[in-house]
């Protein structure tokens, strides 16, 4: 094409680090976009080298190219190729998720130090514009708190789950789609939506958070009837990611969590990824879209691309260092597995109570010998109401580990 | 606050045409951000003068300027502002859908002739940043299909109604609040939103769309049993704006439509605002937010200066016309007043299959001597249906006029 159209200006060369899924759907789209690229920026994109395990040479690229695309994944040699590029006053665009949230700092020092745009939409949330949003639009407005479903693997499987299968169907059949890999557990530990809110979080409020300072917890232990009795309370059942401001500093983790029918994550299901910015300037603007796909994922990299192109992009800004709070309040789901038999229910709320854990509503069903009692407490610190369950494990009528699931309450309606 | 903290850079000089709820917002929040933008950006932003009717000085106010933000709404004396900010080689904010939707043309071709940025992601859809993510993030992928609900007040006036309000209740309703006008007609109409739709048809597909070129039909007409009926076929009824490509070129419209439970805009509910973009590379990415508010608008306007300070906005690309097309396909519900006897149905049935128009379910409710007939038909084309209409109003057996409503099928599952 390109040879077709003599180009006005000089084409704006882009250097491929990386031919897998991503990197190819990425090479074929630029070439089907160019065109209009063209049109609207005056210069037409062309990939200008492309570095495999097998082929290309990483100083030529360089070299050669206006911008470096970084699509092989992995920290090593992902990072030192940036930095260099960095170094050498190019601009890079990456959608290397786990690279940000465990090196972030030392690549936006470069960009920094170097003046150059580092470009990294496709590294959150698929092709949900919210790195975009939060650095462009959002600048004028601080965030209190962010709720993301930003791993499509698990709201695929919890989707299934809803609709009655097992979480061991509800994989298998992810994994036979091909949402979730052979080895899932990057996906249903939490650890992958913990690298992008740590990235999040940093957008956000402009503090360093490191992979490592993520609390998460993930789908694995999750049972089929806690999912039913959300049902029964009017709840829906998702991987939340949160990173929120609070009176002692920040909050960043990622659990399972239940929302009303009502909060905007409650109707994001299958493989898509929904992110909701909550500001008192805007209450609250929710962004959804597909999480995952190769063209999907390669489409947010031309973003990135065209967005250097158009000069759009900035430096990022200094870090600015806010402690991390540990101990947060929630409101909580408890399930209880007791004997059924009277005096129960007031020995449980007793010791609650004893512990300023106040409740909100109870379900009781009882089933022959054997119970289960399920709450939804009002918000409570975390660490008190590990303190309660610790003293309700203690009597001879619970008969199985007590579970917990954080509630997330609807606080704009 | 500027006075006590000496900035490093000159400050930026913001313009103001306007002071009334948004103008008066936007120079609260702007003094308020004015540090961290700073922080982000190099230079602290200020208001270095304010235009109202009884204040300031045009010319005066222009040459001190890095930037104007117009917000005095209308078109006149606002278009002349604009083009002669552009003139001098200002880059200028607004948040005026009216004169965008009007003079659209004439304002992009004098920032591009003068190579200056026109910004104006306050004008479509509040706080939903959906003008950025249509240039920004989405020039990498063609948009097939925009769906939007970018009016606030019928979205407000028509969940009252699903609710059991009648319009006139809702309306009245909405106006105690402050989300109607007394005078509501420029938004129960579907004006309002039919300028929003053609400033995002621009945006997407970069073909000149004037207002007038926008079909629009409004919310006054409905009947609370059209709701009563769409919630037993599982519906649900908004206000929807459509801009989508089709083979023989654009259709820009603004009509009530029936909504299936799962589609993106079904639940979006209360005075938000929500845009669907959809895409072959992107599938669909939905964006919501609330969609009034002096406070949120104000933070959408300043979003747009924050974008030019640094220099991320381009000026616009020369348009590419493409026709228009009148005349689209689209499921329709059908709502029938008929005499309970018998061969009604029958008679319905034979005129609407004599004009190709099939039908996907009924519903008949039989009510002494009247009864009525709802019907959900396949997409058909629009005039085609109209013909049919026409006949089936000969019957005698057909009580009051006939009243059809499009209805939204789901495409993505």
């Amino acid at each position: 094409m390109a040879a077709e159209r003599p180009a006005q200006a000089p084409p704006f060369k882009v250097g491929l680090l990386g031919h897998g899924t991503v990197g190819a759907a990425f090479a074929v789209l630029l070439e089907e976009r160019a065109g209009e690229i063209e049109r609207f920026n005056g210069r037409r994109p062309l990939v200008s080298g492309v570095l495999t395990r097998s082929r290309g040479d990483f100083e030529e690229i360089l070299s050669d190219a206006d911008l470096l695309v970084e699509l092989m994944g992995g920290i090593e040699p992902a990072r030192e190729y940036l930095l260099t590029a960095m170094r050498s006053g190019k601009d890079v665009v990456t959608a290397n998720k786990q690279l940000l949230s465990q090196h972030g700092e030392e690549l936006f020092e470069t960009a920094r130090e170097y003046g150059v745009r580092l470009r990294f939409e496709a590294a959150v949330a698929g092709v949900v514009p919210v790195v975009r949003v939060l650095e462009e639009s959002l600048s004028a407005t601080p965030i209190e708190r962010i709720h993301g479903i930003v791993n499509g693997t698990t709201n695929f499987i919890l989707t299934e789950m809803t609709g009655g299968s097992s979480y061991a169907e509800a994989l298998a059949e992810a994994q036979r789609i091909g949402y979730a890999e052979a080895d899932p557990s990057d996906d249903v530990s939490g650890r992958d939506a913990a690298a992008k809110m740590a990235i999040l979080a940093r957008l956000a409020y402009g503090s360093p958070v490191h992979l490592d300072d993520v609390r998460y917890e993930g789908i694995e232990h999750l049972h089929g009837d806690d999912l039913e009795f959300a049902r029964e309370l009017g709840l829906g059942l998702k991987l939340i990611g949160t990173a929120e401001r609070l009176p002692g500093g920040l909050s960043v983790r990622v659990h399972p969590a239940f929302l009303y029918a009502g909060h905007p994550l409650a109707g994001v299901s299958g493989p898509f990824n929904a992110v909701t910015l909550e500001s008192e300037a805007i209450t609250e603007i929710t962004l959804s879209g597909p999480g995952a796909g190769g063209r999907q994922t390669a489409s947010a990299v031309l973003g990135d691309v065209v967005s250097v192109m158009t000069g759009g992009a900035r430096p990022p800004a200094p870090p600015l260092a806010i402690p991390l709070v540990e101990d947060v309040e929630s409101a909580f789901y408890l399930h209880l597995d007791v004997a059924d038999r009277p005096g129960v229910l007031a020995a449980v709320t007793k010791v609650l109570g004893e512990h300023e854990v106040s409740i909100k509503s109870v379900v009781q069903r009882g089933m022959r010998e054997r119970a289960r009692l399920v709450m939804i407490t009002h918000p409570v610190l975390e660490s008190r109401l590990r303190v309660a369950i610790e003293r309700l494990s203690d009597f001879e009528f619970v008969r199985s580990a007590p579970r917990t699931i954080r509630v997330i309450e609807e606080e704009f309606v």
